[in-house]
């Protein structure tokens, strides 16, 4: 059987953006800090480190800039830095602080657009193009959400990704990410929206950003690297979801997307033992919830 | 892209005996027969209902006579039953309680098959033979536990389960499923071995049973959907395990790998939303541990 995998893959850490904004209560900003550090030793190479959101949607986030000056002292030059910027607001606010990446959200469903950020696609579209104008030297990464299901009309079709997509690349962003934001869609569905990128877009590198709700993150992740595709969201201890609608799952764990990676002969650079241990101490010192496979797993047989 | 899927599939529902087994405590015969029916209710075609096993071995398992004569005077007919048989032994128990197929169990890893039964790959061999010269007309199926990882050699090369699977298929076993014992192998090993065993015995219908202690068991199954094969095992709620090893995971739960299945257009024969009721009320009725992501699943969104 034809089996082929990209021969590397890189996972951007976004716990520290995707995975916290899920937490309800306040975590210190001397507490995100430690688990960033922590997490910034484990061999990643780009960090979703924050975003750049009201405080009043998004309380946890109220820190972003604190969290930013913290991380350009210590690990600028060393890790990439990515934040989310929902708006021209958020982006002037992460251009202030300064990080390699913005990361600018677009729906490719009307219907969660709207519920998300209260514009049309085509408000977003022009947002987007003044976050362009301003960005500079600075990077611009569009997060296509919903990009194969939406909680409000169901499966998407590709040519809704495909006209965001579009709009996107020509008004300037480096780097496009396909987000399955509510991690219900299955491999088949994601393999044509896929093939359909592929037909009009040729080998560009979309990245994923797969949840993890009805545990098919894995098997989505495996069949977009056997379509070639090798640039992976994933968050510590599979934190994430939404922070209004709890009992949503969190993103697959970057543990457990390292371990399959690994386990296939494929590098990712992740240091696993040492992100285990991480993932322990979020749970143990900063009471947070984590879940992933790798992290409860233990050595033993059954029967059969 | 090429995404060949089977026209359908069957799963087998083997909650009662690997689930079952996988619980210290015990759980009173009519609970067990509470839950048997109520799954039964589900539209699962075949279920493993119990285990003839030494109770000083398993004590949960004790009942598996009275558990097998309430599956014939209420099932039997409509649903296809399977009990495990370790021994020579435990299949004249099931042959004397009556049931549609036995489940014996070799593992294709040596250390481990003498971890698990006390005898070399040959000795169960030859303990197969005998219960295959009793049989009748009762059919026999082969479980070949640790083919793809063994908790103490690691990786298992192919040839191991070439070699029992020959050796039982000439001993006159009606049926083989592949298992992934510890549930830590990845899609790519497993699809190494498929393909082995595609190029030795053409279409052979070969079952799988997977567990997910590290995450992957729903991106084996579709692996070995991709390569055409049809038949896997599942547990309902996601029980099972092994009784000696608490922290193992236990199998991919049947609603998350009816669920993919289902969504990819695959008919299963489940009723989805009946499964989950049934899983909920494992939980809430009779205090057992599940976990499927569908149970925990809910409807919402997020940023990205």
């Amino acid at each position: 059987m034809s089996f082929s995998l990209p021969e590397r893959i890189e996972i951007m850490e976004v716990c520290p953006r995707d995975g916290f904004q899920s937490v309800k209560e306040f975590i210190p900003t001397e507490g995100k800090i430690a688990i960033l550090d922590a997490l910034a030793g484990t061999g990643i190479s780009t960090m979703e480190i924050t975003s750049f959101v009201s405080p009043k949607a998004i309380p946890q986030m109220a820190d972003a800039a604190d969290v930013t000056a913290h991380f350009n002292a210590k690990w600028r030059g060393k890790i990439t830095s990515v934040a989310l910027v929902p708006n021209l607001r958020g982006a002037e606010s992460a251009l202030a602080a300064g990080v390699d990446w913005m990361n600018f959200v677009i729906s490719a469903s009307v219907d969660h657009n709207m519920a998300n950020t209260r514009r049309t696609v085509e408000e977003s579209i022009e947002e987007l193009k003044k976050v362009c104008a301003l960005k500079g030297e600075t990077k611009l990464r569009l997060s296509v959400a919903t990009s194969f299901a939406c909680p409000f009309a169901g499966d998407v079709p590709p040519e809704k990704v495909v006209r965001v997509v579009e709009e996107s690349l020509d008004a300037g962003v480096d780097g496009v990410t396909l987000c399955d934001t509510i991690g219900t869609t299955d491999p088949k569905y994601l393999a044509n929206t896929l093939t359909e990128m592929r037909a009009r877009y040729g080998d560009y590198p979309f990245a994923l950003h797969l949840h993890d709700t009805h545990g098919m993150a894995l098997a989505n992740m495996l069949t977009a690297m056997r379509m070639g595709f090798s640039s992976f969201d994933a968050a510590a201890g599979g934190l994430g979801g939404c922070p209004f609608a709890p009992g949503a799952a969190g993103n697959a764990a970057t543990e457990d997307m390292a371990n399959m990676a690994e386990r296939m002969g494929i590098p990712t650079g992740i240091d696993i033992p040492k992100l285990l241990a991480v993932v322990r101490s979020m749970k143990s010192d900063f009471g947070l919830t984590t879940y992933s496979h790798l992290a409860v797993a233990d050595k033993g047989c059954c029967n059969s």
